[in-house]
């Protein structure tokens, strides 16, 4: 039965044809080899790390699992993919999946640690793959100008690449209901996590990025890494930020949740940040400037700050003088496709640097919005000790409020959006609550 | 408060440290510093991949997450631990756990992505360290001699090691038993596992190894790597292959169970598998070699083939033939320790190479058993399609009852076991139902 994604996945592989073509005729190329890269053993071990596939390698086959395989691409003739799937009784031989693009790829399947043979021609081979490798195949490896153009290509998202966004969000939300609900009932962050992963119906390893369950003052760590656990005995606050991929597709959603525990003053904050999040969501169009975005976010913690009383006197002197920056010290946020943090959000479409502000220097994305871009749009507000101390002085600062909320951690509202011809639509369904 | 465990350690590192002065001496050496390897970002990408430190940083440390990290050894002087724990309020800072060596050793907190300086002297660095960075250092890498003594080192377990493996033996069991309540109750694969993560309290990333969850056929999988997020109708069986880790130490715990459609052949076998493991388990001792006693797994397999009326005529043909051999191509068992296959497995105290026979390739432990190694005792029994077809034709074989039980994958019973000066001393509780 062909569904609808596999329509809109017809119409991904044409354009991706299309826009390979006409690349690779720029940059002389008769061919492109792209390997999906493998995982490494720890150091004097056999066992293996986990892994995600390379990004272009993701773009054609969506597949961000498969290993030692290697995917052909030339104009004109139909993408060939050396599936590595040896007759092996220790794993179970990889398996493609049930969608359009396996029908119209050819497929040798064998054994290709070593990659394939090339033909004769002037071919390119990107992706984990060293000097040696390369020579040997008679091809050059990961030329600068060609990966610029191949990652160039997946800024701007296909219909498909969307629906396939759309559908990780709707999965990842399930899983930060039952996350939600896990905490409520007296979970530990590691019980919140594993309450995730049923939900969503993912393992850990296949994850986009490692989610962060902060319970408490951990949700002021802004990558917070680990799972504790014991659940404390009071239960200020939650912070899930956690994923999901479909089809390699990457959703990446925050949300933050006032605990049995705590204070009167978190919840008006985290419905602030949620109107921040709002506002500036549908702030999204063609030609708004990502940066400016960040100055505007400011601007409005400034005065959701002001509102709740943290901080007196004008938003002007609390953004200026770095305040709201100490409270918030991460960007807005950045491009998400195969990758949570997708490739070029700093480099423009002609592949000139657009390094982020100084002050700003966490941004992500520094470009200007075009239809087709998904972002993530994450305000946040935390109480960091290292980052306050500095200010510490200051008497326009409640300081005893914000030591009531320190034991709270902080507050991220993320969603995910496809900037559109006229505006944005977000991806990121309304929480089931 | 000293707990016991922290009196075996302290002696675990008497030792330790007298043995390391004899090998740096024996090798003209003043030091060593030991890594403890980092995580890798996936290629093209900014996220890491999972990671576990080098095992002789986690023989003297037992941390086998900690990243960035160095060790410096020198015989009469205090161990000094270069702790990568830099000032970041992006991920709370590495910490050290409540445990006698810390105290004992000097610690250096920094930001040691780099190595720090050496002193002036005759050095070595081992683990994952290039050949250009030893040479800013003033040292050799990773020289083959010192580190096979290293390993060497790691082959007969202190008391404090067989201790900690006794009590991740404890925590594993306790997943073991959450798991086979959830197949019981009809979860999936993935749910499974998530109930094995939350009963033994880990994240899947810290595992020693990547649990094999095989339900039905996917049991005849020896390294089975995916979770079914959906259960079958019928439940045959299922293997669960799962280990923990405590202060470094490793548990590998294997158990099959018949499901409420099991076949009434499968659950004698997996009853005679256990038996088998028992035995072989009664009979190690020191001087006992690994390789007869994977003979004897043969024959006692090729008996049990016969009581249950698989296989008839003689064990000895069943076991030359290579039939037996077909139903269970691996091998008896490992070194266990920081890691699950633990090293030297092939190598024989003065440093020669013992490869296994060539009728059983896959054997990972060729030596005879010494007091103090720990070892896993692993028989099993599988129908491997691939394996089975060279002996269709024979006439020995009830391949009707084969093909019932095909659809059960396989059975593997595994316990993790101590040599003593007489015997052995299984660490692995028993079952608790």
């Amino acid at each position: 039965m062909t569904s609808d994604l596999d329509i809109l996945q017809e119409r991904h592989l044409d354009a991706l044809e299309r826009d390979y073509a006409q690349i690779l005729a720029h940059h002389s190329l008769d061919g492109v080899l792209i390997h999906s890269g493998h995982p490494r053993a720890h150091f004097g071990d056999d066992q293996e790390a986990s892994f995600a596939a390379y990004g272009h390698f993701v773009h054609w086959t969506g597949q961000a699992q498969l290993a030692h395989s290697w995917l052909l691409v030339r104009p004109g003739r139909t993408p060939l993919l050396y599936l590595h799937a040896p007759e092996d009784f220790w794993h179970l031989p990889a398996a493609l999946p049930d969608e359009a693009w396996v029908a119209r790829f050819e497929v040798e399947r064998g054994r290709f640690e070593t990659p394939p043979v090339l033909p004769a021609g002037r071919f390119a081979v990107v992706g984990d793959v060293d000097a040696a490798t390369a020579q040997a195949l008679g091809a050059q490896a990961n030329p600068p100008g060609l990966v610029a153009a191949l990652d160039e290509l997946r800024v701007r998202k296909s219909e498909y690449e969307v629906a396939c966004i759309g559908e990780a969000n709707r999965c990842a939300l399930l899983g930060h209901t039952a996350a939600r609900r896990c905490f409520l009932e007296g979970g530990a962050e590691l019980d919140i996590q594993l309450a995730y992963l049923g939900a969503s119906r993912q393992r850990e390893g296949e994850l986009p990025y490692a989610n962060i369950i902060g319970v408490n003052a951990h949700g002021g760590v802004l990558h917070y890494q680990h799972y504790d656990r014991q659940a404390p005995g009071l239960r200020h606050s939650l912070l899930v930020d956690a994923g999901h991929r479909h089809r390699g597709y990457c959703a990446d959603i925050t949300r933050s949740w006032a605990g049995p525990d705590a204070d009167p003053a978190f919840q008006p904050l985290v419905d602030g940040v949620t109107a921040i999040k709002d506002r500036l969501g549908a702030a999204l169009a063609p030609g708004v400037n990502f940066v400016a975005l960040q100055v505007r976010m400011h601007r409005e913690l400034a005065e959701l700050l002001m509102d709740q009383g943290i901080v007196r006197g004008s938003a002007e002197s609390a953004v200026e003088s770095g305040l709201t920056r100490a409270f918030c010290p991460h960007g807005l946020g950045h491009l998400l496709g195969v990758q949570v943090h997708d490739v070029a959000g700093r480099i423009d479409a002609a592949g000139r640097p657009l390094p982020p502000p100084e002050t700003h220097p966490a941004l992500r994305l520094t470009r200007s919005l075009e239809a087709g871009m998904v972002v993530t749009i994450e305000p946040g507000f935390y109480v960091i000790p290292m980052l306050l101390a500095p200010h510490r002085g200051r008497a326009d600062v409640d300081w005893g409020l914000v030591e009531r909320l320190a034991g709270h951690g902080g507050i991220r509202i993320e969603d995910n959006l496809v900037v559109t011809a006229d505006g944005a639509r977000n991806l990121t369904p309304s929480d089931a609550g």
